[in-house]
């Protein structure tokens, strides 16, 4: 499959690039098409290093858009309207929002956009796109650490089924890596606000990256 | 230490007198006094059916509001408001809610009152008691099949840190049982939107009394 990561040069797209194009073509998009390539090139040197396939390139945002079947928004919060406001072509796609709208306060809350989460947010811009959360609650340095597998659950919420389904099997395509059908994208602000509860619990116990598994 | 469990002849309370009455005394509390007998009975059958101690009377739940040093409020999220308000005495204690705040509808969602999580709700109603949410993720089901460990997270919030303290230390005690400091009594929507969530997963993945774990 084809996967475009908008926002790619980010710890979370990064690693999710290295995972993932192993087994996909992925076009790495950035709003610096020479930071995109340096993370490209980084990809490769990390994956490859270990004998790895690796098809990777980066790119500018909308070329990511515009190559993949499925596009990630490896974006944080605070730039995903002005970031799909930048990019356009994206109908009839499978769009991922791995994003969870939080803020450091007191302690890590969530904080939703009025729509009820950042996923239906992304719905709402992108009407005629197939929206779907996954990936909300892996830590960026989970990603990276190619050397371990990722033993963790991944909910995914979304109101296209055949989208939802798609987003599972890539999924179950990374060893260890546990996907789960959560429901429809109005579920999604039960998994965003779980990144939240993460950083407190890796906080206050002293943890690290600390993710979830369902049993 | 003794721990009253209001609302004690539900499955969730009587799950938890199962498991905790083989360590502490319990006084198992219900609205009708016969009701939460018969429900004591019960446990030392299951209980002292497997060789194992059981210290647990049923009486009301005033009764059980009075004897505790922790009180759990084993209650449905309807019936809370009701039931503190017709028992007394609580202020000082260890106030425990395992208490989450939701509705089925199309799918099951979270739905906090205005104070933000029934956690806070408690508090607000017990300005002078310790509130501390816990237990909120652990299906009933789960807590009653003894012959099971139960190999779970427990995330805690609460803003006393003795208090929480001595809930995370009575979880320790449970064989396999995992508590995670996660914060104060603010970040307890967090942890009970969980269950709506794992409520979806079992639906939709045809599981059953799913729970977490942190790794």
């Amino acid at each position: 499959m084809r996967i475009g990561i908008v926002g790619g040069t980010g710890d979370i797209g990064e690693g999710m690039a290295m995972r993932l194009s192993q087994t996909h073509d992925v076009r790495l998009g950035s709003r610096d098409v020479t930071k995109a390539g340096e993370a490209s090139r980084e990809c490769h040197l990390q994956v490859e290093g270990r004998g790895l396939p690796c098809a990777i390139d980066g790119s500018s945002n909308q070329e990511a858009a515009d190559f993949g079947e499925m596009v990630i928004l490896a974006i944080p919060f605070k730039h995903l309207v002005g970031t799909l406001e930048s990019v356009s072509g994206l109908e009839g796609k499978v769009v991922v929002s791995p994003v969870n709208p939080m803020e450091r306060r007191e302690f890590f809350t969530y904080v939703p956009p009025e729509e009820g989460s950042a996923a239906q947010l992304v719905q709402r811009l992108l009407p005629d796109s197939k929206v779907v959360a996954a990936f909300n609650v892996i830590a960026a340095n989970r990603w990276k650490a190619l050397d371990e597998p990722l033993d963790y659950a991944v909910p995914v919420c979304g109101d296209d089924p055949e989208a939802k389904r798609t987003v599972l099997d890539l999924v179950a395509e990374v060893p260890r890596l546990q996907g789960y059908d959560a429901g429809p994208l109005g579920t999604a602000c039960m998994v965003e606000c779980i990144t939240p509860l993460l950083l407190n619990v890796a906080r206050y116990n002293k943890m690290r990256d600390v993710g979830i598994l369902f049993r």
